[in-house]
């Protein structure tokens, strides 16, 4: 099977390397073409459009940033959907908005393609462990060809339905889940600052009871330390997918408050000068800062 | 080593229940004395008075429902501290006030006894199965005779610091966690209910990738078939709970945006009309009634 | 002096007939010509499309109903830019976002043509009586001419600043102060109620003590009866205020807590079956229904 | 006819002068008695205790800082109650809990006395100027006698209802609305200032328009000027307030998103180093903050 690999960021460059060592014939585009060189080296063929990377494929895969690239990426004259066979599939890996997965939906059937929506849980590491949670939707006929392949990506592919945008809001769903973890260890990390209980120890202690779940593991000791760099997933990023999961909610007309809170919150944690190269988990500045527990002063902005 | 065991709960008698069958003499109390029927059978003492159950006990263990219950069994003529042998110890189980931990810290001083509160995570199974998360503080001297005995009773028994009331505030952080993944899991179902995806299968997603935590694999399945009945944690012990967080973050000075929302949540789901036998995750109900997707009219108050 | 006016829904109507009463030489243009009748019977001009109406005049008023309406009547080759002479004004009188006043701003100051936005407080009775409380921005070149022709219709002009979009955030800005006003008076009347005191009287009392300011006397007596309809202004254009005022803090970094509760409260009323026959201050209902004080039950969406 | 007057803060001084220059016999008590000098200067007797303030009296007013001052001053050997005669009335002024309020009509009808609740809205030099807004609830046969005297102290007289309690919840409501206008203007100003209006212009545009009511006059300017100093009321006050506002709805089972809010403001605001010397309006420092314009970086506390 002739596989198409659209986008080699962190995430993308895992897996489809992960797709190539699986066996599976690879062409890869990106608009940087650097990151294409550790496939090509490996013996992936580089594309030189995403229209080129489809048009021989089965399946073109895509993974990149929000709903703005992966239209550019899918639309237009050089763009996979110019590019792909009838019948070939498009399996977007990506984060974006629920509308835009209905639009490509819509589209792809238009053109005689087909169009499944994959989004995944976990981090670059996760990724290239083939670990990641695959969260699948689309027509049976679709999934009945995309699911063997997510197998070869992540530990676990659920199928959420029939229409590729639920599998997106399943993501942004899980995203906003983990903002909300994230606002809670920063008010608990406060609590416990002002009590004279290290954050790291409480952190721990409840890692070690029953929140023992990834989430917590990751994030707590980043807020309990206060240290928000490296980032695995930058704060602008979670911003957007927060807008997006408002934006789906509205649109099913459904009131979140808690992801209303993550709004301000993100909004003023920026407001106060933390930037794009900060982990969203910075996000709890805001918690420790209102009860004066903040390390050091907001940098300007 | 003799020991005492006031309040025989469900989650009560299981832990005296444990400490019996370790091997340790238990002289119990329990206020309605019909509950003390299992553990006399199977050879423990039964005590007329919290101060008679403590006055021959080297440790004497209380699980109560609340502040006012722990108070009553403690002080006064017939208490536990009217009992206890100068040196002897009282190891507070209960979900309690920072406030009232250090008074009661404070008086066993002043009686030359020692105090430790040593609070518990885990559901009346759990505490059959000594699988409970302990956590436990208190003068190193107090500890060392405590921890020993807590492992009997759980999984771990975690060290929170010296200050007995350090601990009550650890489970009051923890049940606050706990609520707002409950009201997190009620905005998550409401918004996939509107999206045509059952909310008990995007609960088994989620749970099946990285929210494998206990809490959402308990309270998920819940919220997602709107069943609150049995309740395993009752609506107004929850909040109490929530109270007595906002209460010590207060005194600590410390806003907590999402405990606020918490409250709020509660008052509105008892003043529409949910009782006393729900479980505490029917909070729920509010997010998914504002979103238009509660399953039933609310009964009348 | 020329005048040319679009949009006569019940604010323009009466502020277009103003004008024409004032003694200027008025031609109005409306999507639905059944409105321009009164006007073409009291002596005024009918233009075929707002390019004609604006093409012998020295200014032109516009008063639509959002931002795609304004850029319809504005753009386009029957739009007032197509017929503005150079060097003549459009005063805007719409409530619309920041965003789509500096866009149009700029696109009439390629076209050599003025640019002043001139938002309203007041209803269709205030705009009758010329008792508006108009705010106005734009260059003062601009102002010069465009305050006197306000004064006809208003019994105050502030001026805002150079830059037309900031009338139209004043504009949003007390839109969200009415909105909290009414959200604020559905909590103060569920309380009032189940403490046995009638809405109705507390309304009565405070806004005869120091909460005079008509808001309150507007929305008070409607939210303490639960009375909601005819509509003075509608809940879908509360709600499109609400998300243009979000947006424009967004777009400066600003947080708005209260605005984001709003936000939550027209998502939840709507979603409760409320329909946009109802005042906006229907938002509310969900204060009251929270409390298990709401008169009747939701109608199903 | 005889009137004791009991506590001489700001209010309760100018009252109880204007009081005797009405012509009444005054017979005051406080508990600094520096603060009587005044009066006694005037010709009013001073009284060595508040029972003492009420022996002679057909009726006592009370003017305290909050429920315990007020059960000081009214209970024990030294108290009202010990020294009002049968029949004789107490008509407390002070911003106290609904609780409190209840157990004291209890504990006066017991002792055959009278109780009417008499809430105050206005600052000192309204109360100096017989301008306050009055709100009062009691017994008919109580009101009859009370009404006539509140009238020498305001510009209003409003009956509430027959239960004392309903006139402090009324007062509680007012002020709650006051806490809500003061988080407005602080987000208002914040997006304002953002976007190049001059917060102090803004406040005056408003209050112009349709914002024209005291609250928003009085608090618009010290917010946008950010200037906090001296308090007309105190932040410690308001956040008195705001709690008993809280627990007085909280008894009657009402949510109240808005008063959550404002509670979480009032514990970040004095987290961040604002001190009692600070006026309750300096709660808006934290919308102003959170949004990157607060004037100068927090005093550390």
């Amino acid at each position: 099977m002739q596989i198409g690999f659209i986008g080699l960021g962190a995430m993308g460059a895992a897996m489809a390397m992960n797709l190539f060592e699986s066996g599976f014939k690879v062409q890869v585009f990106n608009r940087n073409p650097a990151r294409t060189e550790p496939l090509r080296k490996a013996g992936a063929t580089v594309a030189a459009s995403p229209a080129q990377a489809a048009d021989q494929s089965d399946v073109v895969f895509s993974m990149v940033a929000d709903d703005t690239a992966l239209v550019a990426v899918t639309l237009g004259e050089t763009g996979i959907l110019a590019g792909l066979k009838p019948g070939a599939l498009h399996i977007s890996l990506s984060t974006i908005g629920v509308d835009t997965a209905q639009d490509l939906t819509v589209r792809h059937r238009v053109a005689g393609s087909g169009f499944v929506s994959a989004t995944v849980f976990g981090r670059p590491d996760a990724a290239a462990a083939r670990k990641l949670f695959i969260m699948a939707a689309g027509a049976d006929e679709h999934l009945k060809v995309a699911v063997p392949l997510l197998e070869h990506l992540g530990q676990s592919v659920g199928i959420v339905g029939a229409d590729p945008s639920q599998a997106n809001l399943v993501k942004l769903i899980g995203n906003f889940m983990l903002s909300v973890i994230i606002e809670t260890l920063g008010e608990a990390c406060a609590v416990a600052g002002k009590a004279g209980i290290d954050p790291e120890h409480l952190v721990g202690l409840l890692t070690n009871a029953n929140f023992n779940a990834p989430p917590y593991k990751i994030y707590g000791p980043m807020i309990a330390s206060q240290r928000f760099q490296p980032a695995g997933f930058a704060l602008p990023l979670g911003q957007k997918d927060n807008r997006l999961m408002l934006a789906a909610a509205e649109a099913l007309g459904v009131p979140l408050p808690l992801a209303s809170l993550v709004r301000d919150r993100f909004l003023a944690v920026r407001a106060q000068g933390i930037g794009a190269e900060h982990d969203w988990s910075a996000m709890a500045l805001c918690a420790l800062s209102e009860a004066g527990v903040r390390a050091q002063p907001a940098e300007k902005p």
